[in-house]
């Protein structure tokens, strides 16, 4: 791989896929929305093809500050930034034969398969509007991947609540240690810069195209997460944890999260392995940066 | 009402609004998107305060050509024309403080109240996403009224199946000359320039902001339909009709087609009567222009 061009680059997924394209030795240029208004169909193209990339990964999304519940509040930016945003990259990419790839979530699932364990890609999203049991934020982001349905040479790279060793606001660690109450749900997640690199890595190891769950193998809960974060000192604290997801709903949310099991299979299958999701939280802990 | 701004000026119900104003002699610009990208909310705004309307209307709309079969493969299209647009529009509107109104879709639900009557603005709808029977084009119309709730000073006009006196392929009238094959369902439908003159009495009116079925009352089927037309004389050949709404599916279309019926009653108790929907046909098939 050549040169690839990041369009969502600024966000907290963006900056590690700079950082890791930087230190693969990957050249790269980062399209910003100021400089080329990518969500205008013609002027992506004539910069796509002026820039002559071998591959585009589509970093931007819209998250909701400080969480989804702000989606609720601003739903047509949350559709256009995940839902129709995918579809013009999609409709410029196919048009100049450009290898891409996007930053999808897993957010679209709740729970986990009836056997117990993780969902594949082959199943259907349960936790989007279709049916009508989830946030704003949901709803778009499986939209987003309706939009790239049979879409040619594409990725779709599932996230689930990214974490790492850097304290920030949207790092899963740092919301643990900062919320006053917590919800303990199991779910899957995903090392912030493990998943950039498997998502690098599906191009130069060229992976066959579709949807890839990239998600630490393996299932946590925030009990657990927080006792190794204890153990490292990085929490001191007493927590306190809502008796159940209603208690939760209530009084901390407005609108329903996502807590699901992921299965990584298909990506590991494909030769790309991300770390056992135990053993990535202690190495975040133990590499902890304030 | 001095002066109006219009989005969506070209289309079918665009060029209906353009045609009454000036009939009405109230003065109006239509806002081409060539002319004034109304996608950016920034040079909406600075148009719009530049403009100074009293009101303004969005008759834009993505509809799929030659029908909503279109919408299954233009996706993120649809999703920004029917969704993400009237999002753009309420937040530059409200920002103004303009009164606007927003042409939306009857579409939205499929058949009828269980006690056999049209559904009424309270009625959730039942032919979108959430329910998940329906075509990605009435999937955006439902999401287009989800991004309008409490938007103040909006009117949300619901239209359905649009039909006047003059030949034109959008015309419902036209449809059913020309499709070789018909399917027999009951519908409530929208003369096209009545609806056109309801929503703009809505403003001259000062009818309460809100939804309303802007639909003619009572109901009607395209076998009543075609005996007019034929009754007429604009209708000779013998009609063939499918069988069940199954064989339609099968054979004619490849996304579920919204047949429903309508109440107009909010609209009536407001003030602004359409003419009964038999009356309405049978005045079309009179003044017919071919």
């Amino acid at each position: 791989m050549n040169h690839v061009v990041l369009v969502g680059g600024s966000g907290y997924v963006g900056q590690a896929f700079q950082e890791i394209l930087t230190k693969r030795n990957i050249s790269f240029r980062n399209f910003s929305r100021k400089e080329i208004n990518y969500y205008n169909p013609a002027k992506l193209k004539a910069a796509l093809s002026a820039e002559k990339p071998d591959a585009l990964i589509n970093a931007a999304g819209y998250t909701g500050k400080p969480n989804v519940d702000a989606c609720e509040t601003d739903k047509a930016n949350c559709l256009l930034g995940n839902a129709v945003l995918p579809g013009i990259l999609r409709e410029v990419c196919e048009d100049l034969d450009i290898s891409w790839g996007h930053v999808s979530s897993g957010c679209i699932y709740t729970g986990n398969r009836t056997d117990g364990t993780g969902f594949t890609e082959e199943d259907e999203p349960n936790f989007n509007f279709r049916t009508n049991n989830c946030s704003f934020y949901s709803g778009t982001k499986a939209l987003g991947e309706e939009v790239l349905e049979d879409a040619s040479k594409c990725y779709v790279w599932r996230l689930r609540i990214p974490f790492d060793e850097r304290n920030n606001p949207r790092n899963y660690l740092s919301k643990l240690m900062n919320y006053e109450w917590l919800l303990d749900a199991e779910n899957s997640i995903s090392q912030r810069f493990e998943y950039v690199n498997a998502c690098i890595d599906s191009f130069t190891k060229k992976i066959p195209y579709g949807i890839y769950n990239v998600t630490n193998p393996g299932s946590t809960t925030a009990r657990e997460i927080t006792k190794t974060m204890t153990d490292h000192g990085l929490i001191t604290k007493e927590l306190k944890f809502f008796d159940s997801e209603e208690e939760f709903m209530s009084r901390a949310a407005k609108t329903p999260r996502s807590n699901c099991l992921m299965s990584s299979e298909k990506l590991s299958d494909a030769g790309i392995q991300l770390s056992e999701v135990g053993e990535a939280i202690e190495n975040a802990c133990r590499d902890w940066v304030a």
